[in-house]
């Protein structure tokens, strides 16, 4: 299970401030409290109040100063795909580009940059229609992310698709009809592509976030979820994270295993 | 998602004691906890120390005892089919008989039995050569049970498979092998038969068996559980039980989902 950062977010106060002041002492405190919570990755987005023609050096300036204090990869977060290459050119190791949708004008700039770069990429299994209402037509839209990165040579390990989740209290029908698409885009190529969703979404202003997040992520891994971007502050999602992977027989048991899994 | 309360077992030692002592006290407050935590059957079980020769009397005081104070139906649980018929005999409302196993002289005790009685049964899938190791011959075994409850007239909705799940600290591959035969005995007949689950056993001698509990019972009914055999005090796993409810689209949302959950 690949857990990405989900805190260094220009949505998120202390980060928005810090951007604006150029301050990069609260980056470096929640790239180096992510990564000891045990991420795989570090999202890095520069949030919506940075203007676009701004984005890339913003962008650039938090990949340089997170690397600085961690060794983790980075999950370029943006709409902005001057912002994502302005990342990817200073990012240190292989980073992740968060995201394309399935539109062919934006695949056909986001794939040969991932391909450009040896990055992995985020695809979203949405297009200019909108989030699909169920699990058939998201996973229709897999298919055209599939096909059009491997026309760019993107290996399948390396092709994230997102089935994208809305919150519970707003769409609650869409929520197994993800879980569906999870399991149907495992099975719609060999080898598949990975699966990865933005998990807070599920329980955006609802009561009990940390419950509702760590019960539909055990939810989603049950059914073939590879990554998620997640709060791996928040420790019992990461112990219910740790704990699927062992009843998935996908790591070996042992008593110590949730400390196993922060350490790997 | 149907909750069977564990607790009211001679395993345990106060029930152990109050059996001995014939002393109704312990088993009512059992009964009256249980209840109260959101059990929708109250699991019933002499426990190994009761001679075979006792249990049928046994059992029926216990099940006495218990619908004293509850107004909850009974899962009889025990491998005397003596036992389960005197507990049978004066149960008030639909028992559950928990249970058979895929043995063909088994099946043809306890169908008729549910049958005489209007009882649900749990029918286990294993026979004399003992719990499958792999999903597709626990199926296998699903689909004798069903057929022959099938010839016996129990609807499938009375019929509960339980593919057996084995502590993951000893038999981890067991682990999702239970997992894709919930999956697959749910799409097995139309209608379907329902799937139990007794969960504690998956984490038996590991530390953090709630935490295992409570994630392997979210990852059973993402894949068609309907039932489980549980702790019901266990706030954090009836609280998961409610939240996966949500998630999978099975209540409607509302912000007092938890309480709601209890109140059912």
């Amino acid at each position: 299970m690949i857990l990405i950062g989900e805190r260094i977010n220009g949505m998120f106060k202390d980060v928005r401030n810090a951007i604006l002041n150029r301050d990069p002492g609260p980056i470096k405190d929640l790239a180096i409290r992510q990564t000891k919570a045990g991420a795989h990755y570090l999202d890095i987005n520069t949030g919506p109040t940075v203007a676009p023609e701004e984005q890339p050096a913003v962008m650039e300036w938090l990949v340089k100063v997170a690397q600085e204090v961690s060794p983790l990869p980075c999950c370029l977060d943006s709409t902005n795909p001057d912002a994502i290459e302005a990342g990817l050119k200073v990012h240190r190791g292989k980073a992740m580009i968060n995201s394309t949708t399935a539109d062919q004008w934006k695949m056909d700039i986001y794939f040969p940059m991932a391909a450009k770069y040896g990055a992995a990429i985020i695809g979203l299994a949405m297009n200019e229609k909108g989030v699909p209402k169920d699990a058939n037509d998201r996973t229709a839209l897999a298919m055209e992310l599939v096909a059009n990165a491997d026309a760019h040579g993107i290996p399948m390990e390396d092709l994230y698709i997102d089935p994208l989740i809305l919150p519970v209290n707003v769409a609650q029908d869409h929520c197994p009809e993800v879980l569906e698409s999870i399991r149907q885009v495992k099975i719609l190529a060999s080898p598949p592509p990975r699966t990865v969703l933005g998990l807070s979404n599920v329980s955006q202003r609802c009561p009990e976030r940390s419950l509702i997040n760590r019960t539909y992520l055990v939810m989603a891994m049950t059914v073939g979820l590879d990554a998620a971007i997640v709060d791996v502050e928040d420790e019992a999602l990461v112990d219910a994270a740790a704990t699927a992977n062992i009843l998935l027989n996908k790591e070996i048991y042992c008593d110590g295993w949730l400390k196993t899994f922060r350490q790997r």
